[in-house]
């Protein structure tokens, strides 16, 4: 029985370094094309907020603006409350690798109270993960060794015959190896669909995530109780206009569950 | 003829007092229940950007954190150029009141290139502006009647046998007076959906947004060809879990083109 930490905890490990700031370095396993992996990044930036001795409450809101490249070295985060009221702090974050603002991030905590709720939307109706046969994915990059996934539709093949009218991709996905799902893992978990123009085209091209919006719909204790169990993983793009794309997803418990929901904002040359 | 300037540009003017840093007032004209207009403070937010003499681009993106209460007094917009890229810039931007963050926004601008495009979501199959009757809204909170709506459904009632088990609205709206739509007016419009929790329930109860993010999908060569044509305006709540509410959105020119995706997060306590 291993007692390392998870990969994912390695890679998004933060030292405190004084008052609102903190060191870390992802590691080469959370490595993308270009960079780091954007999921992975942006829970390094949560991860600061949540390690901050001030916080108040839990994640509702992370807004994360990938500004620069950011190299495989040390950075710094500097992670402020820029706000804090009765139940709820806003929080303003800045990644900084050699004296350049590589991310720019705000993210809102608050204490939530059991009250009236309500899920609009349906989970789409698909087979269990149990069903779905393992994508072999290795090799795509090497961030995705991380991860098991199961596609249902809206694979990535580079087959340019295989391009499609819509952007679709819909996935069952979980920590490889499994990892207890929290605020974390699920955050870089919504970071993990290949930019929609690849699949419109089935070709490459030089596309990376600018922008990307998350809001938490469950608690710690509700993520707690989704244990190692894949979650599904849905995405699209609504509009791709000149260089820009748009992506909207979700994030499901199996047992049909919202807990995520998130936008993106996806430059693309083609 | 009047020569003074659209009750929109009166709202959200600035006034430079220095590198980064503009001074400003909202007008009571788009006063809400409890402060100003969600609507018009993105849009005076973005003013800032739009007005920085280093500013590279149109805007993309933005997101506004609304972290604290504006009074009816002079704020401080603090709008920073924190990473400037060939064709791409990030945006820190804090709107300060009597010492206190009360917004705090990130915007990115870009220039963008004409590209391979593509609008997979289809515009809602809805009857034209000129054949829905104007919605009296006159009454609901002051900066209603800034605006011209026409509900093709979801609008509020405030009578409980209203309620339903979805909250779509869809509407087409412009400015009232009319005005030419550019990236100011279009923010603003972003955010002219009541609180979808007031919807679902038709009754009243304390909600606002606590954030708010905003993308374009479109230049201003785009907007102005739009002129001062109504948008259809779209907008559902996917989840509404103990105390905060997701909603998606979509303002559409009157041709079917997507001009601006959104995503909200709504605070409520029901």
């Amino acid at each position: 029985m291993s007692t390392s930490p998870h990969p994912l905890d390695q890679a998004i490990q933060l030292h405190a370094q004084g008052e609102d700031l903190y060191q870390g370095r992802l590691t080469p396993a959370y490595a993308n094309m270009v960079g780091p992996f954007g999921g992975a990044i942006a829970a390094v930036v949560l991860n600061a907020v949540l390690q901050h001795p001030q916080r108040l409450g839990e994640p509702v809101a992370l807004t994360v603006n990938f500004a620069g490249p950011i190299a495989d070295a040390d950075f710094e985060i500097r992670a402020r409350p820029a706000r804090t009221n009765r139940s709820t702090q806003h929080w303003s974050i800045e990644l900084i690798q050699a004296g350049e603002t590589a991310i720019l991030a705000s993210a809102m905590t608050a204490e939530r109270r059991e009250t009236w709720s309500d899920q609009e939307l349906a989970c789409p109706d698909v087979a269990p993960a149990s069903e779905v046969p393992i994508t072999p994915v290795s090799g795509f990059t090497p961030w995705v060794d991380n991860y098991e996934m199961r596609f249902i539709d809206g694979m990535l093949t580079f087959r340019p015959a295989d391009a499609r009218d819509d952007s679709q991709s819909r996935l069952w996905i979980r920590d490889q190896p499994p990892r207890a799902l929290d605020f974390l893992s699920l955050t870089a978990l919504a970071d993990v669909f290949f930019p929609r123009v690849f699949l419109r085209r089935q070709q490459p091209c030089p596309a990376g995530t600018v922008s990307m919006t998350l809001y938490f719909h469950a608690g710690s204790a509700e993520l707690a109780a989704c244990g190692t169990e894949p979650l599904l993983a849905c995405a699209r793009a609504q509009v791709l206009h000149n260089g820009f794309a748009d992506q909207t997803a979700e994030l499901w418990s199996a047992d049909g569950r919202l807990l995520a929901s998130s936008q993106q904002l996806v430059y693309y040359k083609a």
